[in-house]
């Protein structure tokens, strides 16, 4: 696996673009667009709130057939809890998208992330689509990458080659952001050759793995999503003794985001990885590295460059996670751009790691202001 | 029942005393003790955390016999962590009391705040327990209420009359506030005559409705506890018809003083009161309540006044409780010093309330530093 330059145009096949349509106040880019030259094979794995944004609705229908040729996504207002006219606006996205690049419908995907229960502004979405359509390249990858971006404050993209297939992706994050489930919204292109059972198969444990062991301020999304399609272009197909070195580069590029998304959180100084080993289970693991990515005083100190093992006691003590208090170990390294915090929790051999970031009064800010 | 003037030390027979022993660096007093005249029936609930204070493990079981003549309390050091030589330390501080009030070591409580993990340090407590003791007195419940503040940044005390009987009681709160859990340090005192195996289940199903439902961070102490101590000398027993009006007094005070700890959270600036209705069981309403209070961005939005109802989506959606979306309503009263967020599930007739606070830059500020 060799790192590369770009990101979701990197493989072959893939063209993108990212315009303004006046959904951000502060009139910056808030319309992208990926787009397949060929159908591809799509998979995704989307936010299991309860509420779930229109665009999901739309996704989730059009993702029945394992296939989309096509990504619109729009920041700025997340069409979540805007009733019937909000399910037919996002129905409207995929409908308009399909007609301007000439394909099916049922083939495109949608995503919104912003501001809930607002109606979107359906003029300026309308005529947004028509334009960006028309803006598609195989350069764009940057320019969607940045049109997807809301409190983020950085593009985060990456792209990997593994033999003769690349694999792009990019995501946005910022806050409401909670580990445990399908999070954030990440997008994921490769020229792979590969049927959907088995794109879906490796989406769903790269997600687990990176993205749903994240969280900014342990707040699940209603619009969250991560979306993958492999259009087949590079003709290598991935099967047999193969899988497993895609699967990695695959992996590798969830890993990749899922970082980006913590370190770039909503006011975060720092990335904060921790580790937990030694438990009796994953469950047990998984649960450990969420206690301690989400608990506000750990996030505290680790912004105040106090290492304050009380913190880490506290929060492992309080899961249900089995601990062998009389072999219980712990690590806390203070970097500068990140903090590292591994525990043992001295019973088994299983492990997991997490990230999430510092809690600054910059999120505070940021939050205290964000609807008005 | 009547509200009076005083805490602890308002019911018959109970004097208290709070001291500077220098476990503050700040010079404050951190120090505080509570002396029944005659022994009293006595009952706490505890943290569940998995690691607990060694204060919390005398307690526990100097309570078995359902009796308490003193309750000793330090502020500034958790005495957590700290080892064996912690857990002698704490029965240390229930010894030396004993002695110094010439009453038996296992009708002493104990209880400890502060940082984890550093160890007590003994020849300033031991000097300080002989001190306190020697400043007994029926006017002490506001020193020993100030005694066992840490960030707190006001005592917190309350005394009603129900008939004869009178219930006093103080608390500390701030930071490491977490519901579902008996939580904080709370105190409660009563002239009331009742047996213990009453005075415990009162104690547990007052502290559920008021204690166990606030929150300031989701973090669970390690050292948390409530106690009550009941003297008898009202001369009044409490049963049969006269326990209702009773309940409802100590009620009454295990809330006021939850919502105190919750108004007085680190950095806050406005108490968040939420209510659920329309919920299928107590568990659904309690999960939704909590839910509201913990969530970073609904705290970060109280604090900023800003009426975001998708903060109360996004927190409502991510539980587990039966929701029906089409019956979904909710309220958000913006008050100068309290915000009032009323939800309505739509689905049954059980109801839950409980109290947070704003999310402030204060916040980040205090436990960015709180150890250093």
């Amino acid at each position: 696996m060799k790192k590369i330059k770009g990101g979701i145009t990197a493989p072959k096949g893939f063209q993108a673009a990212g315009i303004a349509c006046g959904l951000k106040v502060s009139g910056k880019t808030d319309l992208s667009l990926i787009f397949s030259e060929v159908p591809a094979a799509a998979a995704g794995v989307f936010t299991t709130n309860q509420v779930k944004g229109n665009p999901v609705l739309v996704s989730q229908a059009n993702l029945k057939n394992g296939r989309a040729q096509a990504v619109i996504s729009n920041a700025g207002n997340a069409n979540t809890w805007t009733g019937k006219r909000g399910l037919k606006d996002a129905f409207a996205m995929a409908e308009i998208t399909a007609r301007a690049l000439g394909i099916r419908e049922n083939d495109v995907l949608v995503t919104s992330t912003g501001v809930i229960a607002r109606p979107l502004p359906m003029i300026k979405v309308r005529s947004g689509m028509r334009k960006v359509a028309k803006k598609l390249s195989r350069q764009g990858g940057a320019a969607a990458a940045r049109a997807i971006m809301t409190t983020d404050t950085r593009v985060k993209q990456i792209a990997v080659r593994v033999g003769n297939i690349t694999i792009g992706g990019m995501a946005k994050g910022a806050g409401m952001v909670e580990p445990g489930m399908a999070t954030m919204h990440a997008f994921i292109t490769t020229d792979a050759k590969i049927g959907t059972p088995l794109l879906r198969k490796i989406l769903k444990a790269a997600a687990d793995k990176s993205f749903n062991m994240v969280s900014v301020d342990n707040c699940m999304s209603t619009s969250d999503c991560v979306l993958a399609l492999a259009n087949g272009m590079s003709g290598t197909r991935v099967g047999g003794r193969a899988t497993k070195a895609f699967v990695k580069a695959f992996e590798h590029v969830c890993e990749y985001l899922a970082k980006e998304i913590a370190r770039d959180g909503e006011g975060a100084t720092k990335l904060l990885t921790v580790k937990a080993s030694g438990a009796k289970s994953e469950k047990d693991a998984r649960a450990v590295v969420k206690a301690l990515i989400g608990s506000f005083l750990l996030k505290a100190a680790v912004h105040g460059r106090d290492r304050n093992v009380g913190r880490i006691l506290q929060a492992v003590g309080a899961t249900g996670a089995k601990v062998n208090w009389n072999k219980f170990k712990f690590n806390w390294k203070i970097g500068a751009k990140e903090d590292i915090i591994a525990v043992n929790l001295g019973v088994g051999k299983t492990s997991a790691v997490g990230w999430g970031c510092d809690l600054s009064a910059g999120y505070v800010r940021i939050n205290a202001k964000y609807h008005t």
